[in-house]
């Protein structure tokens, strides 16, 4: 059966052959029941329910979009079967806590899982994604009411949940949010407010939404520190846990756009009868700090949205080239030379193995990262767990700046191969391309995540978390080292990664010494070799498994499977870690231009 | 008033200071009545079409897009007006021959005009620029009787043309179609055959449609060898020029594309009834040789959409960025400091300039290569033509593939400085990235003009126009090293030319001894590091007149615009190159690893 959406032997290589995740987690009492035999199978069973019914979902969803009608708002048709097969299959709280009506699966369990869906359909799996999200919120800051009223149904996908941030006037900048909150007396808010760009911000697929809403005390300081976070029902929940009235959300608007026309991206009036009623989560005035909590799950979520595409797009790609006949070899002079699948073209090879060698080097980081939370969930003790925590700050805008970046990159290759078929609509590689462009915008755009990286992630953090990472990326280094034909590739990453410490302590200096602009002009090419010597990392780490396997005598079926780890680790630490190279130079002695050209200079006035 | 579309003062500086186009152009008979004056006039009356009438049918053209509906196509309804204003003010033909009914104007100065008008909507002026491709073929290689036929109506706009080469199984490898020719009596010939993505295939915004075609007579060698060129109407044109009969070719179909939507791409039946008939445009067989010199023009006429789009896109986001109002100055610590329009952050200003520098440098290669084809046609012997058109030859893959791959990347950070807004349709910036997507692809994918670069145009060339390029190259380098504060840019760029002098002398080597894979694995990055010298080189010869201009006094107004090109040449040569040298430097001693994995390790199967 041809691979589609997600390499099967790929998945199974980082899970069990670069992560060990089996043996790792199951020491754990919480995941005693997972073991590499119950792990397979979940990812056998979401493999199966990602290619029979949600794929089939993917391009309905795409033409036929959202509609709002007399009040409504309607999801594409396809959707709503597919919705009760993942009820029904226990999908929609995979990673959340057993004890709340999820299904208590390790993060990186879930996060493989969820490369098939994400790749099968994004737009279908936000309104789980988002769910997931706002009640990872209430399980966190809510009240044992709340919890006992809201958590269960949401996690088993009966309702859904939302994260109401954006307003027209304040996007990336929550800060400058303006929807009121007013306390009433029997302890409830009273909210009003506009929010936009909400996704699944409505929709038919569950009887009720809860909205995780930002919003302003009346009387709260100004900026960050004076929002608050509250739990809003689309329809009022009774404290018997049924449904009441409508809650006064109303949904005022979708957007059009460029894609992930699937998901309902809405406009909502909040309270504009003067009815929309919330539940405080957490502390007054503390809404952004648990905010923050919520979003670096949806940033790492965002990344592995991206890298699904990607690979579903490469596979699209490299099964299209094996069919696709187009021209003689470049070696074959003659003129009756027989054309050939365009997968024999060098060119055409760059674009496939350049696709390929992103795809994995993204999924090894973002099941990495899966695996980081869970181990900071079992951690012993609080050294350890301040560590861990450390790394996965640090490579969070990784997944989700660097990965969304790549990504895109890749579903643009993929198109290519398809030449002219790649811009039709028959064809599935344009709508991958329209659907991950989001990703580089939503959950805080890629240039804030440059900015977290740099600003709070490496200088504000003293370079303690870089080191850490550093550490680990010496492990694979010296393992190299020991490999017959790796070494060279050990001391080239060795001394990126020594490279790229000097660039952060340049920026560091930079911004010490009060040029922050000067620093900040290059934070998104610090990004972009962190995410380089990164993949160069994890490529690496998969060299070295592939070469011993491969010196150890392994099953021939597997050979040219490990022996494409190896190649892909030549190609891309020799071609790609150059340009990072460079790049690393422009940090350290380029030019500022950008900040310190005159605004008129710009021109366009 | 605020520029949009492309900005006029650089317009104006690429064509009088930096190439000089009055002087050089009207010393010649043909062009005599063109001066600065006249040319500037011509730049008016573009720039006043196209924000004022073509820009505004831009939204609607992609909304609506084209609809066959009982055998007929429509285009979109705002587009029937602006064609008619086309027509008026004679914009169809503006580079065709005046004999013929064009203007006869310089190419180097319809190419500035086209800035505007292919910024403004290129989905309606692939209308012109297929009608002018098709009529250049017939200018030169149709009898007397076809041009009499023809052309007038064709460089007017009465009717238009189109390039009939794609079939489903010939794509990129044109050799491979399989429609047919059979010679009649009367010297006309029967064609039989089904061609698809025929961009302006159908529609009704003409009377009549002249279809270059391509088709294979009945005992033709098998290959490109043994295809000829026809002119085949739509409508049959009678001796006298009046219309006759339906001419069999029926449109079957219209691509549902991810842009361009208000271009007709039709898939069209030519002699499903047996009644099609054309007539045949030069020598039998030699139809390839024909259609190269309409497809040389067609490419760069892709690359100026592309860097059109982008020039849109970019003065949509600086305009954008000064208004869009979101957080506090970085170095503004203050917690109530207020928010400031995103010009002033660092990454935007990162985004916007990278747009700007590489708009105004493809600006001002796009206009090198229009003024090229005008002294070709000027030139006073052939050896100065022999080596112009060397040059020509050299550039064309670099201004289509390198400038549209640019240029997508600069809607693509057009759409990033918008943040949400720009994945929203009320917003013009997707569309910008949805509709430059095509020329990456289409007129040769940007892999086959790498092929064509390496191969042909610096391998088969024994590097002659290259090297006539790295004269031209040092004569700005020379130039800016008696510059104050530009020697270090110019002696930069010299490095950068030996050193691409290098990576071509390494990838010849390979190909001479039979290493032909490995040096197309990097046909890609050699035509990238190409265009980054091309970058240097235009954008420091800007610099270097801005720079005299500056020193000699200027307007004061002028002087902020002056800055930015000396400020833009060191943004470019200091991070860029380096960027490039790391390219290089993988050209030279990277991993093949693309071409030498077998084709199982890519997985899929």
């Amino acid at each position: 059966m041809a691979q589609v959406i997600a390499e099967r032997k790929d998945i199974d290589f980082v899970l069990h052959d670069q992560l060990n995740v089996a043996d790792i987690v199951t020491k754990h009492d919480e995941f005693a029941e997972y073991n590499r035999k119950t792990i397979d199978m979940i990812i056998n069973e979401a493999r199966n329910l990602a290619v029979k019914e949600l794929l089939p979902t993917q391009k309905e969803g795409d033409e036929a979009g959202c509609k709002l009608e007399n009040g409504k708002v309607t999801t594409p048709e396809s959707f709503k079967r597919v919705w009760e097969l993942f009820k029904e299959g226990e999908w929609i709280g995979t990673h959340m806590s057993a004890e709340w009506g999820g299904q208590g699966m390790p993060h990186v369990v879930a996060t493989a899982a969820g490369d098939y869906f994400s790749g099968a359909n994004f737009a279908f799996m936000m309104y789980i994604g988002l769910t997931n999200g706002a009640a990872s919120l209430i399980e966190s800051f809510g009240t044992e009411k709340l919890k006992k009223l809201f958590l269960k149904n949401m996690n088993t996908g009966v309702w859904t949940g939302t994260m109401l941030l954006t307003e027209p006037e304040a996007g990336s900048d929550v800060g400058a949010l303006t929807t009121t909150a007013v306390k009433n007396a029997d302890g409830t808010y009273s909210i009003t407010g506009n929010k936009i760009f909400i996704s699944s911000g409505d929709h038919d697929l569950a009887d009720n939404i809860i909205h995780a809403t930002l919003a302003r005390i009346e009387g709260a300081p100004a900026g960050t520190g004076g929002i608050s976070l509250f739990a809003v029902p689309k329809i009022w929940v009774n404290d018997d846990g049924s449904l009441g009235e409508p809650n006064d959300v109303v949904c005022t608007a979708l957007e059009e756009k460029m894609g992930i026309h699937g998901n309902a991206t809405a406009a909502l009036a909040l309270g504009s009868k003067g009815k929309c009623r919330g539940y405080l989560l957490g502390e007054e005035n503390k809404g952004m700090r648990a905010m923050f909590l919520m979003m670096n799950g949806a940033r790492l979520h965002t990344g592995q949205q991206a890298v699904a595409c990607a690979s579903t797009s490469y596979l699209n790609a490299i099964n299209y080239a094996r069919e696709r006949v187009q021209f003689r070899r470049a070696d074959a002079f003659e003129k009756d030379a027989p054309a050939v699948p365009i997968i024999q073209h060098p060119d055409v090879r760059r674009m496939l193995l350049t696709s390929k060698t992103y795809v994995e080097g993204m999924r090894s980081l973002l099941y990495y990262v899966g695996l980081l939370i869970d181990k900071i969930h079992i951690a012993k003790d609080e050294k350890e767990k301040a560590l861990l925590e450390g790394l996965l700050g640090f490579l969070t805008p990784i997944a989700k700046g660097y990965c969304t970046d790549r990504a895109y990159d890749v579903c643009n290759l993929g198109m290519q191969v398809y030449g002219g078929y790649g811009f039709i609509k028959e064809y599935p590689q344009e709508q991958l391309v329209r659907d991950t462009r989001i990703t580089m915008i939503y959950e805080g755009t890629n240039g804030i995540q440059a900015l977290d990286l740099l600003g709070r992630k490496t200088v504000m953090d003293g370079g303690k978390s870089m080191m850490a990472m550093a550490a680990e990326i010496q492990k694979i280094v010296n393992r190299a080292k020991e490999i017959e034909g790796l070494k060279e590739l050990g001391e080239k990453l060795e001394a990126a990664v020594k490279k790229l410490g000097d660039a952060a302590m340049s920026l560091g200096k930079s911004m010490m010494e009060g040029k922050i602009f000067n620093a900040l002009a290059f934070s998104y090419s610090f990004m972009e070799v962190v995410g380089d010597v990164i993949m160069g990392w994890m490529l690496l780490w998969r060299a070295c498994i592939a070469a011993e396997l491969l010196a150890k005598g392994t099953r021939k079926k597997d050979e040219k499977y490990l022996d494409g780890q190896v190649k892909q680790a030549h190609y891309f630490i020799k071609n790609f870690l150059p340009i990072a190279n460079g790049k690393i130079e422009t940090i350290m002695n380029g030019s500022v231009a950008a900040v310190e050209m005159d605004d008129d200079s710009f021109g366009g006035k």
